[in-house]
């Protein structure tokens, strides 16, 4: 039987977690509460790749309060030596009672051995407390372990009548500051974000995070990296003067065979990173490019991309939510629209499940997924 | 001093005016409460024109107690003579001590005449009580006493792409059974419906309210009669056999030229009205054609038509409050827009105010209004 104090105690965990929102990367966030009946003795979260895990966090809190103690964690701890050592050798080595665990660890060639771990030297184990509410902490983290692919959140800012831009491609801006400062901190989440080399040519954007625009982020780690630019961009066209290549941290996928055009070589040579994958009539092989990303170990990917290659994203079902910025203003039918996408019938249509609705400023933000 | 006894009296009146929602057409939508202190002892609300005023089946409740009693009413009791005694007389008659008003009779012609006759035989008057609540009740009715011409409502059902149908024309239904009944409803409060000969050539509607469609419509009083439908219909191309035309109580807009063609004459046949009003390039002249409806005693207008006449009641800031049905699928770019609209920069882009945003089934419906 779950108690209501269990139940208090992960959901402290799981609010721990989420103050490593912008900086955990490539790692997953994690939180820990370690507690004595009702009173809590040790509190930790994961801020950092390569600082230490929550577990460590909360135990080097509780000292030897941590001695017969209830340990609630929202992913499984770690049964490997790897930049820090195990987290489940470190709750052993303090002589907790019990161990509460949201989820498993994803990666199926570890996952369980943690909790095996602690059972084996007699430590009440119990799986999949807030289940739910402790995976969605690590969407991107859960996908690749799992499917070697990133969490995908395509990012559209549209007008009520559907547009992204006028014909001209004038775009800024359709949403208020308020929006603006939202997307940072959305960016701010992600590993990585892709464009298109269209996009790139047409409006030059930098996409980066700019802390100072993300406004009030609480009691959040400050973000710890940039996140990786990623440029689908078939020929290498990319130009070396590009805001998105200043700072560096940029990967371009392109076709194969212009890896070895004077283009792509200028680019390496200013430290880009190039890699040749499949292109099809309209645009990248979204589905390779996926697998790339996760092979790089993005967990979570934001698209920030024009038409096309949002049309691909939505047509072949790759998109895990749709972050729709929506404006209270008409552009007219003759702006762009926010994807291309030729549907025939109304069976064809595309549905969508509203997961979260706010208003941001004078704008509307939906997160919807795929129904 | 306004009491909090006296907005709560008015607030009363307000929400009982609301019961006529669907029913007192052309007339106003008027409640009144009469109170001796904090006792209500009388509560009317006209229900359909014809019937007694709110005023009358207020006092008719209240009987001998009106005597030097405390009236709230939402609009100035008449001072004239027409289907029914003037309402200022019958309060006089009952001996009533003091009279709250929401708002004066919008006609110029007679407004404060009514609290005038109240005042000449020694009536404490006040005026304005809840005024902009109480004018809220009938913005058609107001909007058509003082500018000639009938409140405008635009209904859009549309995905969030910005679609209203396919490129076939294919749009059943975007939107789900709830919203659906929501604009039956909003039918239902309608004096008139316009819609485009387009539409009637391609979806062939019939524009009716259907009451089992209304869903649950609480207190309100059942729809009186149907809205007049208008057809802007150039060439009178109107088939004999649309099924807007069964039922009769159609009123046809063409062009002068067009009152003398064969069509014009089989459809007059019908019983079918049609008046000759000037036309554009792009359209009917949507000025002359609403100052037409004023002068037809149409109070709220629905439009409910193509992206052609829609795109002309935008662009012409016609528009008194935009009712956007979203549905949270893509129906793709290939689809139809919502208005057509050229709009050339950012800077002409149409904005609008969300006076109500909610959720209706699985779609939203948002009110808005120009900025």
């Amino acid at each position: 039987m779950i108690l209501d104090r269990e139940r208090a105690m992960m959901a402290r965990a799981i609010q721990l977690a989420w103050r490593g929102r912008y900086s955990t990367h490539p790692n997953p966030r994690v939180g820990c509460v370690i507690a004595r009946g009702d009173r809590i003795v040790g509190e930790g979260w994961h801020e950092r790749a390569g600082e230490a895990h929550a577990e460590v966090q909360a135990l080097s809190q509780a000292g030897h309060d941590a001695r017969g103690a209830t340990v609630y964690v929202t992913l499984e701890p770690c049964s490997h030596y790897g930049r820090t050592p195990p987290c489940a050798k470190a709750l052993i080595d303090a002589g907790v009672a019990q161990v509460f665990v949201g989820t498993l660890d994803p990666n199926p060639a570890v996952a369980g051995r943690g909790l095996e771990m602690l059972r084996e030297v007699g430590i009440k184990v119990s799986e999949g407390l807030m289940a739910d509410e402790a995976a969605r902490l690590n969407p991107g983290f859960m996908k690749r372990m799992t499917r070697g692919r990133p969490w995908v959140r395509l990012k559209m800012a549209a007008s009520l009548d559907g547009r992204t831009s006028m014909a001209s491609g004038e775009s800024q801006w359709i949403t208020g500051a308020a929006a603006r400062g939202d997307v940072q901190r959305l960016r701010a989440m992600s590993d990585a974000i892709l464009t298109g080399v269209g996009t790139v040519l047409a409006d030059d954007p930098s996409l980066t995070v700019r802390r100072d625009e993300m406004g009030d982020i609480g009691d959040a780690t400050d973000p710890s990296r940039q996140p990786l630019r990623v440029i689908a961009d078939r020929d290498a066209r990319t130009p070396p003067t590009s805001r998105i290549l200043q700072g560096g941290n940029v990967h371009i996928f392109c076709a194969s065979s212009a890896l070895s055009s004077g283009q792509a070589q200028d680019l390496a040579a200013l430290g880009i990173s190039l890699t040749g994958v499949a292109w099809r009539d309209n645009g990248v092989d979204v589905p390779e490019l996926l697998d790339a990303l996760g092979e790089l170990g993005i967990n979570e990917l934001l698209v920030e991309a024009g038409p096309t290659l949002a049309g691909t994203f939505v047509r072949e079902n790759l998109v895990d939510e749709l972050w729709l910025y929506q404006a209270p203003v008409f552009l007219g039918s003759t702006g762009r629209p926010t994807a291309h996408l030729a549907l025939e019938t109304m069976a064809d249509k595309i549905q969508w499940r509203v997961q979260d609705r706010r208003q941001v400023g004078d704008d509307q933000r939906l997160i919807l997924v795929p129904r």
